[in-house]
C-alpha cells in the first residue's frame, strides 16, 4: 500500500543554520476492527501487515486461539472524500459467530470495583490456552545479547524514519522469524504475533521475543497469550510487567544491550 | 501513596559478571475511571497524580471543559485480598450529571466505514472548544532548545528506573509550571493538562507543551483540546501528528535536541 513512511516539509534548525528540505515520517493511521460489523476497537498505527496485526490482536484479546477461528477477513468500502478505499476498516468473520460476550480489555473489566494488578496477573493465567512450561528453549546469555543488533538491522523504516517501535521473533538458534514496525509498541507486538497465528506456529513455545523499547504489562501479556516463553526488552519493564512474567513463568530480560542485560524473571532458561 | 516505584529482585549480567541486587522499577498499575459509577475507561498508568490524571484525561475526551463541570471525584472502596484500598478507581459525578452518549475516543468513533486520518483531524478540529489562533505565544529557538534539557532535570522517578514517559508544561520564559511521568506517554500528558484545569489555566494559551519522546496524533490531539499552541517532543513525530498541527494552527517540533530540531508546522511563532 506504499504508505508506512510519508514525506512532510520540515525546517531543520541547527548550529549551521536553518534547512527547509522534506523529511520522511512513519505514517500513523486509525484502524477499526470490526467483528461480524460492529466495530471492537479503533487502534492508532502504521498501515501494512493489518491482517497479522488483527489475528495477533484477537489472539491477545482471547476473542480466537488459532487461524481456524477465522473464517474471513476483508477491507469495508469505506471510500475518503476523493472516493478511494481509505483501507481503514476491516470486518472479521468468526468460524464461529460472534461472541456473545466481546469487551476490549476484557481481561481487565471484569474486576469488581477493586480492579488491581494482581486481579490483572489472574486474568491472564486464566484466559490464556498456552500455560507456559518449566523447559521451554535454552539459550545462552551472549546468543540473546546480540539479537537486538540483529532486530535493529531489520528495521528498515526506522532507519529512515527514527518513529517507529520494533518486535522480533527469534528461534533459540538466533533466526529471526519476522519482524514487524509500527508507531505503537503493542501493534509491532501484535503483528509478529499474528504472523505466526496464520502460519499456525501458535502456541509459540520455542521462541524468543525481542522488543526495541519497553517492556509494559500489555506487551508481557500478549507474550504469555501466544505460549512465548521469553522477552528482551531493550529498555525498562514495568513493575506489573515483571510481576506478570514472574507468575506466568516467563523470562523476562530488560535492557539487553550486548553483553549486559537485567534479568528479572525464570533465569533457568538462559546458559550463563 | 509511595507506589510510583517498586523494587524487585534482578540478575544483572555485564561484561564483569553476574550481580543479584534489588533493581528499582516503574510502577504500573490499572486505573479505571467510571462516571456516576458507570465504567468509562481502564488505563495502565503509574499511581499518582490520579485526579490530574482524571480532569486531563476528560477534558481530552471532551467530557469535561473546565474544573467547573466535575462535582466530585472520589476512590471508590475496593479492596484487594489484603483488605487494603486499591485506590485504582476513581468515580467522578459531573456537575451536569452523566451525558447520554459517553464513547472512549469518541472522536475516532463516530466515524461511518471510512475511518481514516482525514476524518480523525476534522473530528478535533470540530470538538475543541479552545480553537487556537494565529497570535499566540512567541519563543526563540534557543528558549525551546532549552527546555527538554531543564524538563530532565526534574523527571526525578525517570533517574531511577529509566522507565518512564515525562510531560512538562512551560511559559514562554522557561518557567516551568508543571512535569509530570507516567509509564505511558499520553497518561504524563493527561496529568499536566488535569493540573492546569483545576488551577483553571485551560485554554493554556500562554503554554508550551514538551514530552520526552515521540508525538504521536494523540499526543497533539491532547494538546489542542487544551489549547496549548506549542508542542517540543525530544524525538520524531507521525505523520498524522504533523497533518493535525497543521490543520489545528499547533507549532509543532520534532528530534528537539539543544540547538537542533525540526520545525514541522506554524514556524511563525518562533523566532530564529
Amino acid at each position: 500500500m506504499g504508505r508506512v513512511t510519508a514525506r512532510r516539509p520540515v525546517r531543520r534548525i541547527g548550529p549551521d543554520g536553518d534547512v527547509r528540505r522534506p523529511d520522511t515520517l512513519a505514517v500513523e493511521e486509525p484502524l477499526e476492527i470490526r467483528i461480524g460489523g460492529e466495530s471492537l476497537v479503533v487502534t492508532m498505527r502504521t498501515p501494512g501487515d493489518d491482517i497479522d496485526l488483527v489475528h495477533g490482536f484477537l489472539l491477545a484479546e482471547c476473542v480466537i486461539g488459532s487461524r481456524e477461528d477465522v473464517k474471513l477477513i476483508r477491507y469495508c468500502e469505506g471510500v475518503d472524500d476523493q472516493g478511494a478505499n481509505t483501507y481503514n476498516v476491516l470486518d472479521v468473520s468468526l468460524a464461529g459467530g460472534r461472541p456473545t460476550e466481546l469487551a476490549r480489555r476484557s481481561f481487565l473489566s471484569t474486576s469488581a470495583c477493586g480492579v488491581c494488578g494482581k486481579a490483572a496477573l489472574e486474568d491472564v493465567q486464566k484466559q490464556t490456552r498456552h500455560p507456559l512450561v518449566a523447559e521451554g528453549p535454552s539459550v545462552s546469555t551472549t546468543l540473546l545479547g546480540s539479537l537486538p543488533d540483529k532486530l535493529r538491522a531489520e528495521q528498515r523504516v526506522f532507519e529512515v524514519t527514527g518513529g517507529l517501535h520494533a518486535a522480533g521473533l527469534f528461534t533459540p538458534d538466533s533466526e529471526l522469524l519476522a519482524v514487524r514496525e509500527d508507531v505503537g509498541r503493542h501493534n509491532a507486538v501484535d503483528k509478529v504475533v499474528g504472523w505466526a497465528v496464520q502460519a499456525d506456529r501458535v502456541p509459540l513455545s520455542e521462541t524468543v521475543l525481542v522488543v526495541s523499547g519497553r517492556a509494559s504489562f500489555e506487551l508481557v501479556q500478549k507474550a504469555v497469550m501466544a505460549g512465548i516463553p521469553m522477552l528482551g526488552a531493550v529498555s525498562a519493564p514495568s513493575s506489573l510487567a515483571v510481576d506478570l512474567a514472574d507468575e506466568a513463568g516467563l523470562t523476562l530480560v530488560g535492557f539487553l544491550r550486548g553483553e549486559t542485560m537485567n534479568v528479572y524473571t525464570h533465569a533457568s532458561r538462559l546458559g550463563f
